[in-house]
């Protein structure tokens, strides 16, 4: 599977999500503000993937020296949706805050090893929910899913598309069709690219598609990311998801 | 308002539908195969101007001295969804049938006279869709509507559209909401660029949003055109239809 976000002795290297599908490319952060450059352009996107990008730019920061408030603020500025980004802002805030007394090279190390840890756990949360989820999807229909909540939206494995990687793990016969999810078609750039890399059979079809097939019966299940999800179950998604659940 | 096709000294002229918004060029066939390969290569677009510019084609090869059936079979086989192509040809075989005693000059100027006849005929029926339908549209609200059944996919005035024209010239105060209508944008290339050229207020919407908008209570009504209408009243029309009036 594809990784859409690590950090190496160089910096943090992140796939290049603007210029998939036509290149995989790699660009390597050095400092906390070619994170907050690489969150704003797009080249990271995905509330969960955004928070470990944003982690792992607070330890940069950290490492450079600089200030640690106008770094927290700085990542903080670049994306309002992303719920992740302020959860994983605060943690790494609470873990300075606490390690007021250590000596500076140890401050870096702590630093470096929250921000890979919340990589490490954003995984393990993908493949649970990807477990949890699996049992869900009816044998031998087709999954619809909206938008790209897939590994390149997390640290990896991802939530919807975690739960069809899950399904297919555990040996049901399913098939995707990917809405092209516009205006800014991460489900055509990004799902049908991700699913494709591993062997899914996924179709490309285009957002106004989804009511035709839902009324026809094809569908299956929908399953898509969250942006929030209230107490009552009513959920906050990319526009269209909403379209895409009407039969 | 645009003038979508008119037989000319010159030839069939048509707006080039492939280049706008961006150019507004027209293109002179001044043969049958000319016209036939306009309506393949979507230069011409929307059911009933495609059933005049296969009269128009007809008329054409008459005066060319082509095979009549021939002329006939390449146009009926241009665009298969296109109903009015086949009615279109259809009334025109009917009066060359009927003119068979004609000599060869009257003969290709009834033949002109049916096909322009067809064109007026077509403004006047657009013009009463637009009278009777105008009464249905609710004053002060937005009204949403798919794909291009305006002036460029009649003769002019337009189906759709032409009840939201004649909503307006009633006074009421309405805008519009179209949707871009992927995968082939006639919501985004063709309706919002005429309705501009009208001054109609109009907003330009991805597919996907339509369900957001339906649901909040924005939209009054919906207007769309339609490929079929059966007698229980189920419409057949361009994909996305059907997840337009969903909320």
């Amino acid at each position: 599977m594809v990784e859409t976000i690590q950090w190496t002795g160089d910096g943090v290297v992140m796939i290049d999500q603007t210029r998939l599908p036509r290149e995989e490319t790699y660009v390597t952060c050095r400092t906390y503000g070619e994170v907050a450059h690489a969150i704003r352009t797009m080249v990271i996107r995905g509330a969960p993937a955004i928070g470990v990008a944003a982690a792992m730019g607070v330890a940069l920061g950290v490492r450079e020296g600089a200030d640690f408030d106008l770094v927290c603020d700085t990542l903080a500025r670049t994306r309002p949706t992303a719920v992740n980004l302020f959860w994983a802002i605060d943690r790494m805030r609470r873990l300075y805050a606490s390690s007021a007394g250590l000596p500076r090279e140890a401050l870096i190390d702590a630093m470096i090893s929250e921000a890979r840890q919340i990589r490490v756990e954003d995984i393990a949360i993908c493949e649970a929910i990807g477990r949890n989820g699996a049992v869900l999807v009816p044998d031998g229909k087709t999954v619809l899913t909206h938008c790209n909540a897939g590994a390149l939206a997390t640290a990896g494995y991802g939530t919807a598309l975690g739960v069809i990687r899950a399904a297919v793990s555990a040996g049901k016969r399913i098939d995707v069709f990917a809405d092209e999810t516009r205006p800014f078609l991460q489900g055509a750039r990004l799902t049908a690219w991700e699913l494709q890399q591993d062997d899914i059979p996924t179709t490309l079809i285009t957002d106004n598609m989804a009511g035709h097939f839902l009324h026809s019966g094809r569908i299956g299940c929908v399953v898509v990311g969250a942006d929030r999800i209230a107490a009552n179950g009513d959920v906050a998604n990319k526009i269209g998801t909403y379209s895409s659940t009407l039969r």
